[in-house]
């Protein structure tokens, strides 16, 4: 089956392979698995020894990103959170529940914020201290710039918190350019290919320890995770960790590596994602994105307005044919979703496509084209 | 290797190979895994349908704990917990951070609290609302009894949540019996043998629907589990799960079934306990509790008073002979502790008491008894 989803995606069978243990997370042949992942890890987000560091948490990416947000923001503090999609506006909602304040910053999501609506913004509320950005917006498929955003956070002299759950290992993010930014999350299933369960920050250190006493909750203290990883002296997890899923990850990781790393998987997913664009537009169909905002993690695409097309009945076609996609959409108009990410190749998305257009054929929205 | 840690636990090879799939948590292939799932964990917890609800959540045992918490016990409201052990600790650590107050109810930890003092304790203080206790302490290895302190929380008309995370499965306990508690807390990888990576309270819907907006936190709000699952038609999960952990938990349930449920893991754990306490006292060794106070999830020894005893040396020399333990303790008084649950029988738990002998001997700590 190709699954095409944005995470947990499609991992190779190296990754899938090394679930299937028993682990002692605490045992000396496992420590240096898991020192390696969080040190490979800090590689990826351009982080430098001993200024960042990573600080892993079981669960998914709203636990990891809950956590940055209470760990840097002070409860009562004042979050710019850029709205312009549905993982945008889940970021607002998570801010206001932990007992900030949101501003947020409406936009349609079919193209990014801009530095500018973001500056002016911040020049309009001098009590916003952070602004929460959504890196990839896994709502509709456009991305969000950390270069032009980070800098007018910068200039404001405000500070930034990045998710980017789905974009982090291929979209370029580095912390070491972004003074600005106290941490970026992430986690174990989407972009770098393992599997779910673990999210992951890497984070500026100095302000993790001016943040002692913010979280207002032990599970979700960043400044907790990384002194007790100190104290242990070798960095252990606080709580049982998805030991399972770390050692795949530590796979996921070689993998990557061997791959050539950022550029190669973006390099990689960006064909994916154009094979599929070039495949609906041959198809008849709209993409929801124009193509200068389209990202190379999901294509998002306009349900046909055919009275024989439903969405479910679409996905049960395209499983018939071994390829799987999400069953709902979270855009603003509806519209189906296929991930470019996981362990696929752009001949893969092919087959895809030719799937696609079958599978329209069997529904009756679409004649059968001639040869 | 021969896994004795409290969790994560030894599985079945049919558990572990579960995880090694890839799967897309919302496809219509995998929703009756996961609706049995659930229905089988209600079941197990004593849960009747319409009145008490599985509500999972992504992470560990302290996050669903916590989570429980924020929901049932508004901010700045106050909790009795009794600290017999380490892992009573940390659970009032836990409501501490969260924002609620503590009464700690202190006692050593080679005993189980008694009624008398849980009754003492909520009759000199009107303010405590709930009771949150420590099943079964995985520091030492004590039970305190649910009938005994649910009857004193009863009778005192105050509320229970019960933190079963390592008995869960073992020790009996039926929410049906015990109106008081509004949730029975757990995870995947203790004593139901499944993979670690999911936590799940059985909660009294009543109690749910009560508790909307007390949480201050989206992650971990129980109300909005129970509300997006019912929203869903289908009972999704918000957010991605650890899919793959789910799935071997569900295999792992078959097999709780297939050995005969609660009771039959129980005898096993039982017997697993016995071998153990009977087998390091002919070792000449001494096990940190009393006979009596023992219980069946894990046995805890006093470290040998010899100059040649070193805790990391004797793992070493016990995983050398195949047999894993941890190399920390969480006891008063410097101690060993190995796990009696997990996919392992009483002939291994032989096994595993004539390994430690030879440890003992290969260290210098115990001259060779003639046969």
């Amino acid at each position: 089956m190709l699954l095409l989803i944005p995470g947990p995606v499609r991992t190779h069978p190296e990754t899938r392979a090394a679930m299937a243990a028993d682990i002692a997370p605490w045992d000396n042949d496992f420590r240096p698995v898991y020192a390696s992942v969080r040190e490979r890890v800090r590689a990826v987000a351009g982080g430098v020894e001993g200024e960042h560091a990573t600080l892993p948490l079981q669960g998914c990416g709203h636990f990891i990103l809950e956590a940055a947000l209470r760990t840097f923001v002070p409860a009562g503090a004042k979050v710019l959170v850029p709205t312009n999609g549905a993982y945008g506006t889940r970021a607002a909602r998570l801010v206001r529940e932990a007992g900030r304040r949101v501003v947020a910053l409406p936009g349609p999501d079919t193209r990014p914020v801009t530095s500018a609506e973001v500056a002016s913004a911040l020049e309009h509320d001098a009590e916003i201290g952070h602004v929460l950005m959504v890196h990839h917006e896994t709502g509709s498929g456009i991305v969000n710039d950390p270069a032009a955003i980070g800098a007018a956070v910068r200039a404001a002299g405000r500070r930034l918190i990045m998710d980017s759950v789905s974009a982090f290992g291929a979209l370029p993010f580095s912390m070491a350019e972004h003074p600005e930014c106290d941490a970026v999350v992430f986690t174990s299933g989407k972009c770098l290919e393992g599997m779910p369960g673990i999210g992951f920050a890497v984070a500026r250190v100095d302000r993790v320890l001016e943040c002692e006493g913010n979280a207002g909750s032990w599970s979700f203290d960043l400044h907790d995770v990384y002194t007790h990883a100190l104290r242990s002296g070798w960095g252990s997890f606080r709580f049982t960790p998805p030991a399972q899923a770390l050692r795949a990850f530590s796979v996921a990781l070689d993998l990557y590596g061997r791959e050539g790393g950022q550029k190669a998987r973006l390099a990689r997913y960006t064909e994916n994602a154009r094979v599929l664009y070039d495949g609906v537009l041959g198809l008849g169909l709209r993409p929801y994105l124009e193509r200068r905002h389209q990202g190379p993690v999901i294509v998002t695409v306009h349900q046909p307005q055919h009275p024989a097309f439903a969405l479910q009945r679409f996905v049960d076609e395209l499983k018939a044919r071994g390829v799987l996609i999400s069953n709902f959409s979270c855009t603003e108009a509806p519209s189906f979703r296929v991930g470019c990410i996981g362990a696929v190749t752009p001949a893969e998305m092919r087959g895809a496509v030719a799937a696609m257009g079958e599978a329209l054929e069997a529904m009756g929205v679409r004649e059968r084209v001639a040869a």
